[in-house]
């Protein structure tokens, strides 16, 4: 790779979505599972060390654990067992050089480290971001189709007074077609209905996905989108953002940020709206540790209409302490590439790179999250 | 920035797709909200000038003001007061190199320069082009429904008579998806109708939108459509070029141009249509200015499988005088450093390098649009 | 061009998807419509020789008939016509470098070479990939609605005893929003009875396509679809592969691969596939050859996150001999060109870097598609 720029390599950052880091030692298997959003080892395929991830992870990872980079995987996850789960996310953690990591706790957090924890384990600061659909799920077998609007209303209040962000999943459960309206209070009445006939278990609705947004928007948090590129539970062509054209139309006079995360591969289109919208920003989270080397290349394509303003830094990490450190890497990769590129082309200044290079890793985050105020 | 090669650097050009220029003074808000597609400066975001393009317009238009590179943009708008509009339009337009500049006034007329003046400030030519739905408002409130295509067709072919292309906004009014056949006298009758029951205001109905670009086409004019890249008035995810396949299908034995203009994020999708349909013809404009010193990298995969006798260039600059300046440095760079990457991998002849600038740059639309015969 | 690092100059490649070669000798305008996805050479344009394509024949085709690189079409289109069409075919296939071609023979097959006679001109190893429709087309009108079913997978089962692969063209007839069930056998009757009623033409119905495709993975043999770019007859809209993403869920756990062709300008979307699901597997074929010296560009966007277990090579050449060249040419370039930007930042190391291009070169090819059992 080329060499940081100091003013990148020493760049703090803020970590505006990623997830716990999983408690447990990870074997083979487990480890591999968890590298990419592929849900298994394919027996028709080899193994996804056998991808830009997989080479990144032993290029970048493998020294952070004392080994020489490009450490074969066997290695590589003997000298992890040696370390131990702990020392291992320790390690990771605090090689990012990111002074606050937001963190949704919504997917499967019962094998992941508490926001405490992991607090604990990187020695910096974590703060919460809620998962309006786990809200959603936690009250609705308590209450009636008519109270549901309430009900949620009132546990997203107290739940959300901890916290900086919320987030919303409605691109794995109805993709992102959704109306660029409220829903009134008798469709939404009459969507919960639905939902508690059909059992109360996972939320799959156009109005209440809509409905939990709105609600969210009104408490004044930022409301995240997951976008684009996931695992295989996603229906991908539902997850353009453009599909979110009318819904961001409808709340662009709310003064409340709406932020397009992972993108990939639709971020030329998350940039646009990022352009065109007041309120929306947008990152590149997932897909810089995933596309390894490529990362660059991708980055670059985000920014070319993204107002710098508007571009946050995420990795969206989730379990494997390795990611954290590859997403913070390769993002500080590809920003240092990028302005790098424009000042070997006289396109930008110095003094404007160190200013925007700020913008993106920290600023934009600490103006929209306002985390000193929980 | 990579020096241009001579014959690029050199370049006559046609932009056979742009817009007025502003004859009032700019302020700053002003200046910034014309700069990109963004309607306003939004409180949550910074600066608009902290994009690609607020970085270009720094890099490459202040040396034209008589400052130096990367000048802060206060200097700048003071400079820009000083110079006046007329003075400072003059430079930028005649820092161009164009040749001839085609013009499309349907958007906010009374506040951009008439064409008459538009070539008067720049010093060579500008021709005009026609807005299809332009037409039809001026028309239907002074018919009815059963007289609308006979009213259209008249006015059209009179407001023709001095033009050298046509224009459709489709993309902006009710995205691409027209169906690929003429629609009936009957059906238009019912729409003209529904659209003078509901008032006769703003134009969006599908079959009236193709009607108009059929009774264009019966012109025999090239006819060019607004794709992809917009403001936030667009449905980007309904101005896909392809989805436009069925309309060209059911034109292509017509021996009429049609020109994709813009085409971004879907200039791989337009440079397909290019290829494959005999009268598509495509161009990258609005983004070789917003994209900045990405806008080679842009270019290039617009280059990937469009013909070069297929390719025009335009700039799409609305308003601000810089951006006719900034389209054009841009596009010179973009096509210079692709021409450069194929010289140096030995991938093109330096003669064939320099025919093909030259249909890009010029020859394709001077056999296109034809003015010497207007 | 770069020169290719040697491991991949001599790269033994399985060509996974192409197609015959013409055996009567073709003119400049023959040619010029087997050059790209044209139907025709446009009046409006200028020739298809002007275009990426065109340059990387004349640079790379012409030293392989003994003329200078970038030898003007007219000395070119000379030397091939008194070389003959059998004398280019058999220079072209052997330059290549190809231990295994894997033929569609169901288009236009009475202008082709068939297996036999392409194996001899190639001096290698040629086997037969069937096409469904082409099946489905040929038992329809000897059967009835009822006994359709029957007759398709008898026929089909026949064929493909000496085939290593079958094919869909789902997207050209239909798209590929295929339903994520198999239908049943009341549905293939009915949609066989509606066929049968409108003459058992060229089929072009979704139920159908999908039966065909059912049946074809109930042989255990891979399953190649047709994805993005092709003809004017391809509706490309309809062609991305995340179209497909519920009937690749429907089918992910029966081993059987699938293998999606082609992919330009949707190859992120089939990386991400490829990622997800355990049997998916990609290519870059037709636009490896289409997009010339930015074939390299291309490629590096599939490998993203595409694992190197799960792509595969193709030229998807037709017709031209010199596509079979171009096409191979143009890939070992793209891989190389990648492998060493990859070497070049210490990304990768060269153990691997050697172990990953066998993958894709041929290995991966070899494991899906066991022609020795043929």
């Amino acid at each position: 790779m080329t060499d940081l720029l100091p003013f990148v390599a020493e760049l703090p950052l803020v970590d505006h979505h990623c997830h716990g880091v999983v408690t447990r030692d990870v074997g083979r298997a487990d480890f591999e599972a968890m590298l990419t959003e592929a849900d298994t080892i394919s027996p028709l395929g080899t193994s996804l060390f056998d991808s830009l991830i997989g080479l990144a992870g032993r290029e970048r990872c493998a020294p952070v654990l004392g080994l020489p980079r490009h450490a074969p995987v066997e290695d590589y996850l003997a000298r992890r067992a040696e370390l131990g789960a702990d020392e291992v996310a320790r390690r990771f953690l605090r090689a990012t050089g990111t002074t606050d990591f937001l963190l949704d706790g919504g997917f499967l957090p019962e094998s992941l480290t508490t926001t405490a924890e992991f607090a604990r384990l990187a020695g910096t600061r974590a703060h919460d971001v809620v998962r309006l659909e786990q809200v959603a799920e936690a009250v609705i077998r308590g209450t009636t189709a008519r109270g549901f609007a309430a009900a949620f209303g009132d546990e997203l209040e107290k739940r959300a007074a901890a916290a900086v962000g919320l987030k919303s999943i409605a691109a794995y459960r109805v993709g992102l077609g959704l109306a660029g309206e409220r829903p009134s209070p008798a469709e939404v009445e009459a969507a919960a209905g639905r939902w508690l006939s059909s059992g109360g278990g996972r939320l799959a609705d156009e109005v209440l996905h809509r409905h939990l947004v709105f609600t969210g928007l009104d408490l004044g948090l930022p409301v995240q989108f997951h976008v684009g590129y996931g695992d295989s539970d996603v229906d991908l062509h539902r997850c353009d953002p453009l599909l979110l054209t009318g819904l961001l139309r409808a709340t662009r006079d709310r003064g409340v940020p709406i932020l397009l995360l992972h993108n990939y591969p639709f971020h030329r289109q998350a940039a646009y709206l990022a352009q065109v919208f007041e309120h929306v920003f947008v990152d590149a989270g997932l897909i810089t540790h995933n596309a390894g080397f490529r990362a660059p290349a991708v980055l670059a394509e985000l920014l070319e209409i993204a107002p710098f303003g508007k571009v946050l830094f995420s990795t969206d990490a989730f379990g494997l302490a390795e990611l954290y450190h590859l997403g913070t890497a390769l993002f500080r990769q590809g920003l240092s590439d990028f302005v790098r590129a424009a000042l070997d082309a006289d396109a930008m200044s110095e003094v404007d790179a160190v200013r925007l290079c700020a913008l993106v890793g920290h600023e934009n985050a600490q103006r929209i999250y306002r985390w000193e105020h929980v």
